[in-house]
């Protein structure tokens, strides 16, 4: 999930001195410099690069900006000719991204795993056809039954341009990559297949034409009822949980080859240290015996403080070495 | 689920002579005819009495606004002082809505279910912490860590509060209950028990040591992977299925003595009148053999032709009147 953010006064320092949030994407400079701070400090076993999953939409021609305090705006999609003019050659509008990742990769640690990124093609088209977050999408959820060839057609265009834009991040130098669905909660029932585990096993089976051994995880956020059932539908090797969904209950649904991640509560992180440490602790045993990549079950929050992170860090390290020795 | 509203004329009407939407809430005549408005038109087999949940809230001494096109707007409570002054004794505050279901009552045909509600406490508590709606509660799921004896102390007094509600509609002509959970899909995981299943618990036993006979039917919205523990925890009669939960694993989760309801999508509703249609039939089908109340996934969207509901109610009377043949 992600690590840099607002919660860090050296990440306010180069937020500051930036033409809005998008420019820090776009600059590869400040893009590998955020995303070393959070391990400078913390030292996790993996970074993740610092971008977003509106790049891709924004690299296929969509106006997006991002407006503090109100999230991300487009300019909806709604007719054929909008959804023509997208382009699903990416790459060298996404060059700087990849080029973030060939340098975050040459200052890493070797030990220190580099984690790429895309938003998924469902959640994704929520935002394009919606026009921004912030609500349940029901402009885009509508857009399925009202106008399903071009909504399907878009969902098209989204799975190359997010397989060529994972490819790419291999190729610059990711060691593992990760796939945000972020609203597949709010996907109709009937059409978990089409808009879920379809595009994301064509994403998967693309990478992986390129590259067999990148391990892929996947985010289906709000889904906790068919974490199995993602599984073996998508091909995944590894799966986020969020912190909505039962950790026991993921254990028991998620096949044991494939790896866990998640889920400690970023809004108790932001709020309680002792307790976080003791859930934290929680986690860990209740997860002894399988694959598992300690995480927060979402992104960190801007208010949390420093000195949590730390301290969870630590303990984690410590337990780490435990369990190692 | 709802449905009353906007998609009708003869709402609209009401609605234009009317201070206001708290205001038809809390005027019988104005609750009593829209509530009968859908009735008169497509002559389903129950009606909802129409209201909110948030007269609740409201009648505890929290300011309450609705803001069209915004939502509701609530002052959120942030210190023990507001907490302390909430009231639990509500029922002469929400005589209206009673006033309402005595007479809806009195002029719906016998044959018609009449169904009271509530928001369930953490639905409730989520909107009084956060102040309104529109996100993902992050301010109210904080206050969950942050102010836990705070939050409890007004999950109990709303345990208290919706208990004498719902006990009130009963008294006044109510033949089913429904406890609305709209946002329990935001809980978090290691809390279900807390926020979720033991309020509900508690609220269902005071309703049912006054009338052992009454139907509860509860809507877990977004925790669709949890709902046979969520029925077997709470002791509800019956389940709504959200839109986002395959009615095919709800069959198999679900406990056989416990009504399903659901789940076709409301936005398919307001699209696609053929496949809305299509996809009813697949849902009775399903359905076969389980006790089963057919249902929308969650309430019905203010642009839905009219037509489409008619359809959708004639060809459900012809398949039930099929089906009792």
């Amino acid at each position: 999930m992600r690590q840099a953010g607002r919660y860090l006064p050296e990440y306010r320092e180069v937020r500051a001195k930036s033409d809005g949030f998008l420019d820090m994407c776009y600059s590869p400079q400040k893009a590998v410099e955020v995303t070393l701070q959070p391990i400078r400090r913390f030292g996790m076993d993996a970074a993740i690069i610092f971008s977003d999953i509106l790049v891709v939409p924004h690299a296929m021609g969509m106006e997006v900006g991002f407006v503090t305090g109100e999230g991300p705006k487009l300019v909806p999609l709604s007719s054929k000719t909008d959804a023509e003019s997208l382009k699903t050659d990416t790459g060298s509008f996404l060059s700087p991204v990849y080029e973030a990742i060939a340098k975050t990769r040459a200052e890493l640690s070797p030990s220190t795993s580099l984690i790429g990124f895309s938003g998924a093609p469902w959640t994704l088209a929520c935002y394009m056809f919606e026009g921004g977050g912030g609500g349940e999408f029901s402009k885009a959820r509508q857009a399925i039954y009202a106008q399903p060839e071009l909504f399907f057609g878009v969902m098209d265009r989204l799975v190359r341009a997010v397989s060529d834009h994972l490819i790419l991040q291999v190729k610059a130098g990711a060691d593992a990559l990760q796939i945000f669905d972020s609203w597949s909660g709010l996907a109709p029932a009937g059409l978990h297949e089409n808009l879920i585990y379809e595009p994301t096993r064509r994403i998967i089976r693309e990478v992986k034409n390129t590259y067999p051994e990148i391990p892929v995880i996947g985010f289906p956020r709000g889904m906790g009822g068919s974490l199995g059932e993602y599984v073996n539908k998508t091909g995944v090797d590894g799966v986020g949980v969020d912190s909505f969904t039962s950790l026991f209950q993921a254990r028991q649904d998620i096949p044991p080859q494939c790896v866990i991640q998640g889920n400690l509560d970023p809004l108790l992180l932001a709020t309680d240290k002792e307790k976080t440490l003791r859930q934290a602790r929680e986690i860990l045993t209740l997860m002894e015996g399988r694959k598992f990549i300690f995480n927060l079950g979402h992104g960190i929050v801007p208010h949390t403080p420093v000195e949590h992170v730390a301290a969870l860090s630590e303990m984690l390290r410590a337990e780490s070495e435990r369990a190692c020795a």
